[in-house]
């Protein structure tokens, strides 16, 4: 069964490539940048700047072939595709909960940004601590790594590359 | 710019129909249901047994046409459809953070689903609190109506109906 979605808008970011952008947006802490929604959709953010964060979901439009088993950004092991966070999965949809500082007409100032430049948005939805806070218990392989998040950055290995390959450092 | 997804798995829940789902996780206490991911992707689950909770982005399949602004089932006020959590968005992706309780090959047992069953499941991803939980200032036009997330059922209101007309009580 296949779905076919579309761009809504674009991600207007300083993070101009993969390399080097950081890999959660706790590790952007304060790192502006602008969705420019495409205009016909402004309607639909009637009464969402009264929301300090959002969710952003997106294509991630430079996300190499899908393999199942990768090393993530923050392991020198690898784990399932779905146990990590990384961009080449099957359905390459990334998310981002940053926070919303302005909307003005159709562009939205965002923080906490860990989005690349050109990025296409799928979805913006309103963050809601009732909704989308959990208690956990376990966070798996990341209980010893998580702490990694600020000093990792991307280093590309996600990437598609020209010929098709994926430019892995495993 | 449109892009292409596919189902990687489907949910096998007790809510047979919109009308009289919980409208969120936090009002599908412990609702047992499973995920049937798609045999070729089993080795994508690698180590996702290790996190108490998961992030489901699924494809809501049953949503009628998008509106850019809806009344929501927690209020009787229209809002732009990225300011609520309703399906009938331009691209019909719902999320939800579910409790995973265990993995058995390629079925994964959760529990609080507010999922209908049949919906596509288009990703899984571990949910980290490092990542996902934000403390926020201002939950815009929930901050009154937040509370009513557990007395609010599905009433069926985003639906697409057999003639292509939505389903509206406004």
């Amino acid at each position: 069964m296949e779905f076919n979605y579309k761009a809504i808008g674009y991600v207007h970011s300083p993070h101009q490539e993969a390399h080097g952008t950081p890999i959660q947006t706790g590790a952007a802490k304060d790192v502006e940048a602008e969705i420019e929604l495409l205009p016909e959709y402004r309607d639909g953010l009637m009464d969402l700047e009264g929301f300090s964060h959002i969710i952003l979901l997106y294509h991630c439009h430079k996300a190499g072939k899908t393999e199942l088993l990768r090393k993530p950004f923050m392991d020198n092991k690898k784990h399932g595709i779905f146990a990590i966070r990384a961009p080449s999965r099957p359905n390459p949809i990334g998310l981002s909960i940053v926070r919303l500082v302005a909307i003005k007409d159709h562009i939205l100032r965002i923080k906490d940004v860990d989005i690349i430049d050109g990025t296409p948005i799928l979805d913006i939805k309103p963050y809601v601590p009732e909704f989308d806070t959990k208690e956990v218990t376990k966070i798996g392989w990341l209980e010893k790594n998580v702490h990694k998040m600020e000093e990792e950055r991307d280093d590309g290995r996600f990437l598609l590359k020209k010929d098709g390959e994926d430019d892995r450092k495993e």
